[in-house]
């Protein structure tokens, strides 16, 4: 297989962790979600516990951008803000990953940071409303009093999140090569439908 | 084959007329661009000429929404501006060919107005701007000089028509069930990405 990179950006209940976790299966390559964190903490020394902390904390836009603006004081690198060295840390371990190989990568603003590199194609995962409601309380138990909330807060942090640091605007499908609603396939399906999307992409790909 | 009605929605310079039209060819079903105006022309008996200059002048967002709100002064359906009456009638021409069968068109609202219809799948087609460029040039003759307005006032008139009557906005891609970057594969390999995600998602329909 040539090297191929997938990042899957997704909607809360929308099943896309579960599709990426299927890619990574299915090709056979290293999958991350959760995992990038203690990698970049480890290789950045930052304490992983405040980095989920941070991104949370995006819920808010505005404490989120103004938290993200306020550097040391100082000039150079040194001045930055934490959830600016945060991203920065991000940054530099997300591409070292890609260059070591194919993967699979949920989230983390990865379609930005892996922007052209041809072996990346990122997909964005979508569903009608109740179908992500479904989801989330038949799949990942979230309770139904508290289903509403947690989809909006969470699409909210990873909105401002995403937005904050790109410069872009999170699920504008000029962000992703293929944009999928998950409600009218079996997940089964839609990673074969990704890993065709790719194959055909990287068969027009100058170099193969 | 089951029936199946595939609706393409595209950005000017994509190629989604194209990937239309082969899809149509492919699958042996009947194909609906301008071929659809002389028919709504035919069962409303408006004047197609009338209905395709309306919809040019959505390229100006202020004087569309004002001449499509303008009716004749009197109630009741008569009191439809012209504009709305042309959208009723492609409403109402779009519905019945959907009914005839399987079908492929191009344009004209046509997701939203066979939104629910389950045989329909919604496909939207962009892509970036140097390969649309690109595109409209190398294949559609496009002087190099006049592509980027034309390119602009075209997708801006498409997106008014589209936002004035269905209260939605074109090219969100909650509108659609695939978004396809045109830029990254061949023709050919959309169409059979298009004819893959058609067959899984009607495998998965309750009645089959």
């Amino acid at each position: 297989m040539e090297k191929t990179i997938i990042t899957i950006s997704r909607e809360f209940g929308s099943g896309g962790r579960l599709i990426g976790k299927r890619l990574a299966e299915k090709l056979g390559v290293p999958y991350y979600d959760k995992e990038l964190l203690d990698r970049i903490a480890e290789e950045s020394g930052f304490c992983r516990e405040m980095m989920e902390d941070a991104e949370k904390k995006a819920k808010n836009s505005f404490l989120y951008s103004l938290m993200s603006a306020m550097g040391t004081g100082e000039t150079g690198p040194e001045s930055l803000s934490l959830n600016e060295r945060f991203f920065l840390a991000q940054f530099d371990t997300l591409r070292k990953i890609a260059e070591e190989g194919s993967c699979v990568i949920v989230g983390r603003c990865a379609d930005y940071i892996l922007r052209g590199i041809p072996e990346a194609t990122n997909v964005f995962i979508y569903a009608e409303e109740a179908d992500k409601i479904k989801r989330a309380v038949d799949e990942y138990g979230v309770p139904q009093a508290e289903v509403k909330k947690m989809m909006k807060d969470t699409d909210k942090a990873r909105a401002n999140y995403y937005n904050y640091h790109t410069g872009r605007k999170w699920g504008d499908q000029v962000n992703y090569h293929l944009s999928i609603d998950s409600g009218y396939l079996e997940i089964e399906d839609i990673v074969d439908l990704i890993i065709s999307y790719t194959e055909k992409k990287i068969k027009r790909m100058p170099s193969y």
